[in-house]
């Protein structure tokens, strides 16, 4: 078996963090370190502000647990008080969630938005606020408002700054996840960027602890709100690294509509709305598999594809019963075949009735991905010869696409990405307060 | 942190094996090393045979996963068309699950039964059949009915044959889990014997792979039906090593009436009958704890106390929320008084309302199994000072007991059993096949 070495993490940065981006206008970020972080150097505050002479509009989607933390109770009530509007800037600690901290918590919360607002003189409740890291603890909300003024006084536009945002809300990932890129609608050139920290506690419903996208583009609150919905469904709700939901769960999305440009509005069928909505989602999942990828101890990139379900749900409900099984994340690290740990978990997924898996229809295979043939697994229920030599061969590559084919009468699919499970995840969450 | 020694393993066997037993009258069982092991030695093929003139009576509970093994299939069909009568042995083989094996599996259960009903002089499918290990491989047969008929011949009913009976149905166990009892049912003594087998995929819905009780004591077949199911929803459903769900999953009750005495029957309040059913269910948590003490990799045994939920089901959740949260067991492993993962696994389980779970109510406390006094953690959803040091010296205990006051207006509780998540957990489970 295969330990993770700090040389494989650090190829994951060089491979997935970018040297360069296109980034929106009329958008300024930073990062630094303010005394979160016990260390005394990593970076654990960042900051967005909407530079443009038009206020932002912004939508957010948050974690459903019932134990939501400080931050997102307070984003959560600026977002639906504004109805989305007016909002231009994000502060974001690392470090310490602010989660289940009481009363204290929600005062601390609050003093953030304030002082970000007062500082970048913004209206009152134009701020939304995120935390991330240990839960239970109260955060150094001195260090914080200390560190604020600071950070406003450092922003910039460079890559180097939105690097260090980037880095600033990371707390176990290994690398920083920042991806940006220019689209065009109807021949206008518009820009997007999108930041995220995952690493664990990554679940189905509601992944990446914290996100956001920023866009330069002109979009008006009500379809901003349907393309994060859209999006967040199809990459950051189809990722899975250990099925735990955060209380801090927290995806935004920003648009200044600095390039300029004819509003985009959620009209029924309006080609550019669509086209939008189709822009974000694949940048979403791109953002949501760099998370996947960077998941605590990940040896393995995993993509599930369920094919020829009853319905997208139940589709859905298989994947996310196959990338949650501990059996089965474990025997992807040891690079073991062990199809029949996937079978039990299709077998016992939550799916909506007993002709959603019909146990004498259902094929599985390795797919790789180097353009090899397929290694067929399972047909139609009746297990196949499997030459192990070629599969551990498969196994061998860090990327792996499986196909499960569930025969039924319906012809819908989800698409899901996941991680393995290894000691060093192990090792990570054993010991990650200390 | 700690990882397991073999020598913390084999102290695990000379606490929990025990040096002697009581077992029921009119029973004789064994086991042997039949060829499915690749080791060449280790036991693999167990068998019981009820010798009392009076036919037994049998009842079974099953996996819920679609994907149900040919033994779970047959075993089924057999208590279903006997109605639990007349069944009067048990042939089990471990190493190899005969699930996922097409026509040809069911073709070798069968011939497994069929063989062992004509060995015994039973009357045709008298025989219930299970198998364990791994999926997806067709069983080694011709080794398995050449062994039945050794096995027959070198029966007995000594301690040292239940413990090769135990023995014989391991996989990744690191010790037999058997245990046995006395009790007195209206001044007349009958006795219990349980086997089971358990380590890995074990969840709340169904949980040991395989297990059996077997009484001397009269029963109705409909009586043991009814004790079967409410001792196993507060035993084997009410632990967790890894939340997978197996194919094979199966607990079975026989009860063969050799010691005599006036048939118990369910008739509504009955005496008798609450007794049996009282001494079954507390006889099988303990065989259940057995199997959450020997979970994969096991380093902890942590006891769930859900307090004054709405519902049992509501409780019943929380606990398998916790109990299934890989950041909470991996926590535990590493000896991290880290709160903060139990209540997000509370905060984002599967409740029935939005009563069911207030943060402002809810209290949790570590209670050391010493005597010592307990820790509280939470109150009232405002988190306590925690004495880090106490913290740790609770957490180096094998035992602990977590207890969640959910403080709602019910006052239903569950009890719920689980371990911690361990780098060795990673080893077993990354390396099962080879």
């Amino acid at each position: 078996m295969n330990i993770v070495t700090v040389r494989s993490l650090s190829d994951k940065a060089a491979r997935f963090v970018p040297k360069s981006g296109v980034y929106p206008k009329g958008f300024s970020v930073g990062g630094i370190h303010c005394g979160v972080k016990k260390d005394g150097k990593s970076l654990d505050l960042a900051l967005l502000r909407n530079d443009y002479e038009q206020p932002a509009v912004a939508s957010a989607v948050f974690t459903k647990n019932k134990f939501k933390a400080a931050p997102v109770q307070v984003s959560r009530s600026i977002v639906e008080e504004k109805n989305g509007k007016n909002i231009n800037s994000l502060i974001i600690n690392s470090g310490n969630a602010n989660a289940v901290t009481g009363l204290q918590g929600m005062n601390d919360a609050w003093k953030m938005v304030q002082l970000t607002d007062t500082t970048l003189k913004n209206d009152p409740k134009s701020t939304l606020v995120m935390s991330t890291g240990v839960i239970g603890n109260r955060l150094p909300i001195t260090s914080i408002l200390d560190g604020i003024p600071k950070l406003a006084g450092d922003l910039g536009s460079t890559h180097e700054h939105w690097i260090k945002c980037a880095q600033a809300i990371c707390t176990t990932d290994t690398f920083p996840k920042l991806v940006s890129k220019e689209f065009v609608i109807d021949g206008k050139a518009y820009r997007l960027a999108g930041l995220a920290k995952g690493a664990g506690m990554i679940c189905p419903n509601m992944a990446t602890l914290l996100g956001f996208f920023v866009t330069d583009a002109p979009v008006s609150s009500s379809a901003l709100k349907n393309v994060l919905t859209y999006a967040t469904n199809r990459s950051f709700n189809s990722i899975s690294v250990d099925g735990d939901m955060s209380t801090n769960d927290t995806i935004v999305a920003i648009a200044n509509g600095a390039a300029g440009g004819k509003l985009i509005e959620d009209t029924e069928g309006d080609k550019d709305f669509l086209k939008l909505r189709d822009e974000v989602t694949s940048f979403a999942q791109q953002l949501a598999q760099l998370v996947v990828r960077d998941g605590e101890g990940a040896t393995k990139f995993i993509t599930l594809k369920i094919r020829n379900a009853l319905s997208f749900e139940d589709a859905h409900k298989i994947a996310s019963s196959i990338a949650n099984s501990a059996l089965f994340k474990t025997a992807m690290y040891g690079k073991d075949a062990n199809w029949g740990r996937i079978l039990c978990a299709i077998g016992y997924s939550d799916v909506s009735s007993e002709d959603s898996i019909i146990p004498s229809k259902v094929s599985v295979s390795f797919v790789p991905t180097d353009g090899s043939s397929k290694l067929k697994l399972l047909v139609n229920g009746e297990p196949e010869e499997v030459d192990e030599e070629r599969a551990s061969q498969i196994l061998s590559a860090e990327d792996l696409v499986i196909d499960i084919d569930l025969g039924t009468t319906g012809t819908h699919e989800s698409v899901f990405w996941t991680c393995d499970f290894s000691h060093e995840y192990v090792t990570i969450n054993g010991d990650y307060r200390s």
